[in-house]
């Protein structure tokens, strides 16, 4: 087997990295492991058990253990390991050789390891993954970008690892997508006949990684969102833990069926062995991040593209942070002391409406800001396929995607979901119960941002006057900044004040 | 006068470098100016009058006509712009020099531009300048940065041209700091013994141009706050132009305090030559922006602080931008169809609370920012001095101001203006008035993103708990992020799932 040299070879044996290897070789495909760490190298050893998998316990022997030309994967974390690695690697690689970037880097970074590589005749790939450690085993959701020819050399690799969902009839939602990915894969990957892949090339340069990180802008912005679902009905309606375990559960089931709903469902249900109590209670409340979903922001501003979902995402994790700040605050800065008037049942059906409009928003401000981005960097996004690839594997994968990736398909270049016939109606549908639901919160003194900027988001977008006329004067006042009229064209400045 | 030099050059002759000259001659410092259109040199002259100013017709005579070691300032627009005039200046430049950048630059390229020249033994300063047309001429705000003994150097021009206010009583706040500037300043600058200035260093590096840029974040909010109350009071009210000019009027006069409502109110009252309405309202709905705004977002977000209406200023000022979609939206998304209920005068009166906090909210959001950023970059920032600053000339100018500066002078520390006593005494007493305009203002489609997040910080900052412990369940769940616990210290990981 040496001879001929293992197929793929894995710099990083994180449990994503080696779950990716245990995944690869379960779909026949040969792999080599190699970290600097050898008790990870070891790990891999020990869980490949018979699979045609090796752990290399240096840099030349996992070099000289692949098939020429080689086809290396990267999983380690984004940033300057990612270059430590490449630099690693550098005096080994050959030309023809295929580095693919499996981490969450940042698209620019992608572009400018591709362009250095692309001098030495290296080829390269910045593929964003979903999934998880789960989705990394068993089926993950992959955004390659790159060249097309890199690509299809590892296609079938990468189509081999992808999570697949059922083929839709045309038309049809599908409302089990979710938990297929888990549910639906054996480790041979056989009986997927009438199964989609969740993988297609989606561009050039970083392409692949700008996808990924807008996949976890609206992560960010789902999480946030089901935190506030969460902190309404706790803190406002007082259900216990076990019976917000039945709500997401039963939420799960109808038309916010998502993994995020899916697995917050399952945290409500763990038990912490040291306490005995629910192990979500006895978590800090203080949000970490790595950074994608700011990346994600940022890039909005810079493209001039409204994300306020996912804005809000990001403060409240930074907020979320100050504790100490917040246990000085809470005991001088006192709000109202009211409890939830309105039934049970009635509230908790508002609230599943406007946590729908919530996600929807999430989606259409991540899918703008791509067509803006595809539009930009000149990375001709299919949308559709966008939409096609995170049905299954990801971490934002849900039943909505299905009506999204329709959207798409009916009108590529659509330039807001929520000017979709049908997505718009259901989000028109449900605006009076999220409308409902904040002015309830907000009159309760519970902090939801997400919920409010998913309502002004809508609110202002489907409003065909806003007061910026205003903003304009004021910056012409005071600035010279000029003006359009409404009447006419050209550029006006007047002198506001008589002094 | 030529024998001896003019004591400071002005490269870039828009009406904020000409503005800045004439100010500077009335204080009686010669001044030389240079642009590459010549028209603008011409305009100089004339302006001039009998001041001790010259344009001059090329480079080479404006570097021959300024005394040495030269002063000379730059303002010209941030980016590509600066630096091509560093290029032409530098053939010309001696060691000893002192360049000065009075634009809005983005801090990172003055901490550059700054090592690039110090090589050549040119000293450098980037100065934040604020207050428009209106303050170069008779006063603005100036927030210089960079090496001290530069500061020093042109430390007496920098207070000529500074805005002055008047010395406040310890303990009482000053209603008129806005208008002062304005008003108080006669031309040569006499009596002004008991005026304090608003200039100060502000510390090493990028540090002024990056008080600047958050200056101007904190406008784009206050702007923002304005522009919901107008749309509140314009759709939801029904108050005509007249109206809204008396009410921004009547506000101006008390707690609200403030050029920017000052402004507002004489925009209300201008009235279009072409077409006989208010100008207001033949002006077109579609914010610009120059970035600065949205870099404050941008680096809030990178030191992990929270500035919420910040962000929701400079998405909505992108929305706007958004025309043509918001006409398309607006055809099929339709909204609640009310009116306003409860009083006019009781509305108004809840109106001018919500923005108090708003208002409030957003200085809270810029001087916790500037905050971080002084312990991450090192410039040991006073923030009783930049509160000072701004109580004059600056467009951020208001009442509210003098009670920030007392709250940084008790506590030069303070973590946050919500924890000042009084401050959060005076955003507690008016939350319930937010809270109304935005239950109301919810009911009715009205988007109002900046005073609902100014709302969601203030109940976000004073809970003790928020749901982000879920968040950290998820991360763990899906992404094996690790969370800490309530009852433990360390670093915990669970393996979530049965599979």
């Amino acid at each position: 087997m040496a001879e001929q040299g293992y197929q793929i070879g894995m710099v990083g044996l994180g449990v994503m990295g080696r779950n990716l290897l245990l995944n690869m070789a379960d779909h026949g495909f040969s792999g080599m492991g190699y970290d600097t760490d050898q008790s990870k190298v070891q790990l891999l050893r020990h869980e490949a058990g018979e699979r045609r998998i090796e752990g290399a316990a240096s840099l030349p022997e996992f070099m000289g253990g692949l098939s020429s030309p080689r086809a290396i994967m990267m999983l380690v974390p984004a940033g300057p390991p990612v270059d430590a690695v490449i630099r690693a690697l550098m005096p080994h690689l050959e030309p023809g050789d295929l580095l693919i970037d499996g981490g969450n880097s940042y698209f620019k970074d992608t572009e400018l390891r591709a362009a250095t590589l692309a001098e030495r005749g290296v080829q390269f790939l910045g593929v964003g993954i979903s999934g998880g450690e789960n989705g990394a085993r068993h089926g993950a959701s992959l955004m390659p970008g790159g060249a097309r020819e890199a690509y299809e050399r590892v296609r079938p690799i990468l189509e081999a690892v992808a999570a697949r969902v059922p083929v839709v009839p045309s038309g049809l939602a599908v409302a089990a997508a979710s938990t297929d990915a888990e549910a639906g894969l054996s480790p041979n990957g056989a009986a997927h006949d009438e199964a989609e892949l969740c993988v297609a090339y989606m561009g050039p340069g970083g392409a692949g990684h700008y996808v990924k990180m807008v996949h976890n802008g609206i992560e960010y912005a789902l999480m946030e969102l089901i935190a506030e679902s969460y902190d309404i009905m706790s803190r406002a309606l007082g259900l216990t833990d076990e019976e917000l375990e039945a709500v997401y559960r039963r939420w799960n089931e109808g038309e916010l069926n998502s993994y995020l709903i899916e697995i917050t469902a399952n945290i409500f249900g763990k038990v912490d062995e040291r306490t005995g109590k629910r192990l979500v209670d006895v978590i800090l409340d203080q949000a970490g991040q790595k950074g994608t979903g700011k990346w994600t922001s940022q890039s909005a501003m810079d493209l001039g593209v409204p994300a306020p979902t996912v804005d809000a995402a990001v403060s409240m994790r930074d907020l979320s942070a100050l504790k100490d700040e917040r246990e000085q605050a809470a005991q001088i800065l006192h709000g109202p002391q009211r409890a939830y008037r309105g039934e049970r049942p009635r509230v908790l059906h508002q609230l599943h409406n406007a946590l729908y409009v919530g996600m929807a928003s999430a989606y259409a401000q991540g899918l703008a800001l791509l067509r803006a981005a595809s539009q930009s960097f000149h990375y001709d996004l299919k949308l559709e396929e966008v939409a096609r690839i995170w049905r299954g594997g990801c971490i934002i994968r849900s039943a909505m995607l299905e009506p999204i990736r329709a959207a798409y398909s009916a009108q590529p270049d659509l330039p807001n979901l929520l000017l979709d016939q049908q997505l718009g109606w259901e989000v028109m549908a449900r605006q009076p119960d999220l409308r409902a639901i904040i002015r309830s919160t907000v009159g309760l003194g519970i902090s939801i941002p997400g919920l409010s900027a998913a309502l002004a988001y809508f609110d202002g977008y489907r409003s065909a006057w806003l007061p910026a006329n205003l903003i304009q004067a004021q910056r012409d006042y005071f600035g010279a900044h000029t003006y359009e009229r409404i009447d006419e064209k050209g550029v006006f400045h007047t002198h506001w004040s008589e002094d």
